[in-house]
């Protein structure tokens, strides 16, 4: 089976060239300049911009969080991320304290296997650290392709590893050639003052807001960053959102060290002011939270200024219903918002459509990085051959109005509703095949595939 | 005219496949795997890395400096250039004081069109920034496609321009889309400690060394980036060699500012003990002079940090005997050292084979940055449909080592003789013709082209 | 002749008591409780503060400035200076370029000396720094009691000097034990904002504002600080009025320099926004200009930490007429204004009264600090046996108005009209004589004498 | 009762003159030139020092720790407090998890009181913050004068607090108008350090030093100043000892933070390379252990830039016996030194008369500094009318050596034996008495007061 893209931009984090793309069965075979080969499928793509496919190595789908379910399961949320241009996404396997990593990743695996429309991996997040789990990293790297380790510096009791775990878990990650990521916020600090607030009958979502400010995160990413320098091992911070913990990794660049990070689409966008709206802010409850204009600022320069390597969208949806446990109290809201399958749009229209990033940052930071990083490139992240035909076909110019009424996440609000977006998803190949196309989804549940990750 | 590369291990900035690439006159035209087309040529690649040519920003050739000329002519060094591996080079034009910058521009053409062998581009060293030069500067990037401009902190008197010309300078290069570059060094600080060391006489080559400590580096990188952050204006340091400058760079990402750095081959390899050896010193005579152990740490780090983009040579040759100018005065030696020869294999042995940065951004740091910063791209600095045919064939595990009885720069000695070199340039090729083979130059003199480059 | 003050709150540096305090001749001999001796004047102090008399280090007296001369003559400024409870002021002696630092001493002498009512001593401005000044550092500190050096990094053509000569200077003057005072604002940068406003026809004082931005402060500080560190000298930062200059000294302590820094009452106290009154604008215009509130808090914030040291005034007072010179181009209004009278009671009304300060902080930086880093203490500066008996009674509680029409200074208007200020100056003593009570002037002209100083 | 002192060379942390001072039963109450007093006793001082008696804010006496009781109890420590100039020492009551703060009190006054020879205070060390310590803090506060909280990051299980805790806490001690102070190490990394050296077997002295790296201190102190700087409550490092944790404090300067900070003399003086002497090293084995040079530079720096505000000693030894409990395990030797004997002389003799720091900022850092923070000013730390007559008379060129064999803590080994120190200590008056003279302590077990502190 062969197929031919003509005509089109093609783009990746190094190249813009108009030209034409081959793919044969699953794979990318050449790019060139009206390629002579007769496929059996051609699409024109005339006018329109041939980007690797996105990939959001952030997102939480079925996943039991807070007494309730993040509302996309691993069907309803690949599939939501393939209309948006996302092709691959990273999702987070949950140890349980006191039980195994292997137990966490067969559950998973029972919600996840044959169940995908687009493609995955898995992060082992390690919320008990001990000899045993030191064991299963070995075995998660060398045998399950599971090569990057989530940690929390929050949610005591539930997922916070201290410190001691923190610097025992690094040594072995870096021994086994893995990566650790990080929620890196102050736990003892916001569990301080989530229980003042309650104590004192604060209890709207603008409390969220004020139970982890900025210094909450900004000292834990310093914490982490001075943690990963002892240690040598490669550290990650996930979901950045100010300019507080920016200037943590700022800093160590002082000492010699490359701390990785990652930013998330709604922090580029939205700030805290959207918490003044009683209630209504129960749509933007998640961890960290949103923050202030500044802090939009610092991160966008950040992405500029290379330090910023990857946005995406820590996607974790729950029904109005859900946000509802929160109702007369913050602290019990499931935090998250749904956002998997605008990442990609939302990033072109404010930032490549509005002149604050080129094409190339685009495809760098919402797709080739975060291949790179987590060792699914050069497979993944990049239109080059051998690599798999992962791509999307973009209207740069076609506007539109995002919408709860016409999203295909399985969540009943939006929170982006209104939103006038610029450029459009037209379609999108999943390993050769059309997945999207005139808003129609073309690939059947379960043809998305685990995608077993190389070491760092 | 056709020609086919097959079965090399094509590594751009982004990518890293193994599979063919087609050429057609003197532009790329497809890559991928087995490509069925049938080539004039055939050139087997088989375990060779598939490069692009390496672009080298920062070259004197046939400079008129302290009173004699650099050593190397456009013919001369742009040939040696080619054996290297770097098919581009940018070379500097001196406007000179009290003239305007056409004149300037017109006596370098005059020396390099018709000579050079490798392709070739200008920056505009603006050393008098006056009302008429204000006007000259919109000709420059408009007319000429020169539209980088250089300017020194340091050389009062002949080349330095003060902070009131660098401020006026930088508004008007951001009015015309242009980018400013800096020798960033305190030129008063050095001048008094030239000054005072050949009051005491201290005149040996230890003694340039101690002129121009890291201080003076460190305040005047400081300066410049807070000018560029007034200004607005982008803001690129050359030759930037140590921790203290480049942590004034660190710290104005702070402001959410990003300043480009530059650092040369020399500055990641030698260091200031070579001053130690008396007047054999004087090889390394230059400015800035050659640094700490902690400074190359810092530079490899940057790096990788993505803070230091490009690494290029300085390349500013003398002969022995011009060198014996400075035999009793330290300050009489003509500034520089050749290295344009050496680079691309000197920066892949000892970066990319010792571990020390990917093959990715070896081709980022060597050709695609440079390329892009400074408006060639994606003319030159990658392997895309569409780019020129500027490529190298390289053999990761060949040794040899390097010699002034070898090299092809016109200078008698080598900055680097003996150095053990894994890695070698095999085959060259600009705009599609083979210019380098088996150790033999195989385009003529004239056949570089000049580069005109685009807006920033 | 002896004194005796009772019952007073004894302040200095260090301690805080209630006592009595002996003076006989010119000079402190006792402090106690119910000291026994029997004085021939005995003043109760019941209920007031008795402080050190207050240290101005940065005044201009009759000095000749952009073609007029500042309007408080060393006999009336002293004056008016005892008024406000600064019984010793240094004003500044400004070298000619071309002239020795022996013909500008003589100059300043002709003025001051028989004229001055209160203390004085002199900085010398080394405005052209060669060979023969080279040899005048050592006299003035040897001979003329004259230790600290004043540069000017602005007034090109007038009094800056480059770094070539800073940087002489500087090892010159740690030579011979001495101390180099520095404006730090970056001249190029200023002369060429004016020069571009005044092209623009932007010719109000809010231009005189804007021609001096935070970054000409901010990188001069630095530049300072690295010349200083190079060196070895102490070095001395006047008037520093905003956060960017400040975290230039702050980032300095990071190789363990140490930076001395003043800033002044009005820094403290107004900002920029008074440069929105159109012409009335003037009164403030002064160099550097008034900050932002964000630096205001970065001020006293300063002091607290022990960063700042010294409150002076940069006391350079022009009549309104003069001021008039800058009606129609504010780079043609003379620079300063008045402040000399009023800085002691600011300070504690602002500084003091309501709560940023300690009594013993504010006692260190309007006289002990001055006194010890320009080499004056403990004849100066402090309350101690064998001390000079300059003591100021203060009434922590009066309140009252400031006002041109009851203020000492000559000059027609008050950068402090309508200011509310708790806390009076009731009485001054000036070496044992009473020079102020009952708001009356009771000391003659010629009085004042001129203080030799120590190196520091 | 009356006593002068007379023609001594009188010191304070703002004064140096040459004069007498009068002493009316416990307290000072005349100083001055040729007192006329006639008092029943009179010490001639010429050529002395006279001083206030040093503050030595962090001593831990007759403190159960490691299953031992450090060896010096209230008695024999504040004596030999005493014969080292140290009038008053504050020592830490450790608050038993699970157990009030009061029961703490009642356990220390049992030990203190009636024993002490001279004067003492007690900091409260809050090792399990709960709604009961809270109600405490106050109690503590208001009742029994004290105003200083101790907290450790460190010490797991044992003392550590967490951050919620610590958030907490800082809260409340704000409110009442008290000092939070600090053990900052990371007390999690350190356990996992010492528990990793131990499994690998490596279990000498040596090892307690690299089990403490310099991360675990910086890590801290940067989180301790976060807090303390969201919560607004004045905080203070203990024992702080190296340039990562100094540049910690130095740059919460940039947000207009003051962090107060203590070293203590061991820290100055020695460094880690005294590990390397196998178990005798044990001597030297405190937490923070010794550090680099490079560390020792940078306190002393520290002083001078008035960041590191107290010298103290962290006095806590043990007798050799109880040292070689850690003979086969470093873990299991009790931590800390002896030198709260030697603390003024070293610190004069290579403080001051080594030429690194002023004979004001001696007493401001051995006394006074001290006595302000602790809330025990002007009662203690100065020598002014009203002060307690707490003075030593100092002999600033007598030489001499320490040693065992004549010092006069409770331990039969001297972590300076052999130094050469010149400065000896001659008289001690404390609250009027003569305490120490020829040598030979003059006043009982039991005249040392318990001295209660205000808030600050």
């Amino acid at each position: 089976m062969s197929l031919l893209i003509k005509n089109g931009r093609i783009i990746t984090a190094a190249d813009d060239f108009t030209g034409d793309l081959l793919i044969e069965d699953e794979t990318i075979t050449a790019v060139g300049r009206n390629l002579p080969a007769k496929a059996d499928t051609t699409i024109d793509a005339k006018g329109l911009l041939v980007m690797p496919g996105g990939i959001d190595p952030h997102v939480h789908l079925d996943m039991p969080f807070m007494g309730t379910f993040s509302s996309d399961t691993h069907e309803t949320g690949t599939r939501a991320a393939l209309f948006g241009g996302t092709t691959t996404v990273i999702d987070f396997v949950l140890q349980k304290q006191g039980h195994s990593l292997h137990e966490a990743l067969a559950e998973w695996n029972g919600r996840a296997s044959g169940t995908a429309v687009g493609d995955y991996s898995f992060h082992m997040a390690v919320t008990d650290y001990n000899d045993n789990t030191k064991k299963e990293i070995r075995q998660m790297v060398e045998e399950e392709g599971i090569t990057s380790f989530k940690t929390f510096m929050a949610y005591k009791g539930a997922l916070m590893i201290d410190d001691r775990q923190m610097t025992a878990l690094m040594q072995e990650v870096k021994r086994q050639g893995g990566l650790v990521t990080v929620h890196a916020t102050n736990g003892d600090m916001i569990d301080y003052l989530i229980a003042q607030h309650r104590a004192e009958g604060k209890l709207s979502p603008l409390y969220h807001y004020l139970s982890q400010p900025e210094v909450t995160e900004a000292e834990a990413s310093g914490r982490f960053a001075d943690i990963a320098n002892y240690t040598g091992c490669p550290g990650y911070i996930v979901h950045l959102t100010c300019e507080g913990a920016l200037n943590a990794v700022r800093n160590a660049t002082r000492r010699n060290q490359t701390v990785l990070v990652e930013t998330c689409i709604q922090y580029l966008l939205l700030d805290a002011s959207l918490y003044e709206k009683d209630f209504d802010g129960a749509k933007w409850v998640m961890s960290p939270p949103l923050r202030k204009a500044k802090d939009r600022e610092t991160l966008w320069a950040g992405i500029n200024q290379g330090l910023v390597r990857v946005v995406a969208t820590d996607h974790c949806p729950f029904l109005w219903k859900q946000k509802l446990m929160g109702e007369k109290d913050f602290s019990k809201t499931p935090n998250g918002h749904p956002a998997i399958e605008h990442r990609m749009e939302l990033l072109y229209s404010e930032g490549v459509h509005k002149g604050r990033i080129s094409l190339n940052k685009y495809v760098e930071v919402a797709s080739t990085n975060a291949a790179k990083i987590f060792g699914m490139w050069p497979r993944k992240g990049t239109l080059a051959p051998g690599s798999d035909a992962d791509i999307v076909l973009f209207d740069p110019n076609e506007k539109h109005t995002l919408s709860a009424a016409t999203h295909h996440m399985n969540v009943d609000y939006s929170a982006y509703e209104g939103w006038e977006v610029t450029g459009k998803v037209k379609t999108v190949l999943l390993r050769g095949r059309v997945a999207i196309n005139n808003n129609t989804c073309l690939v059947e549940k379960g043809y998305g595939q685990f995608i077993k990750r190389n070491k760092v």
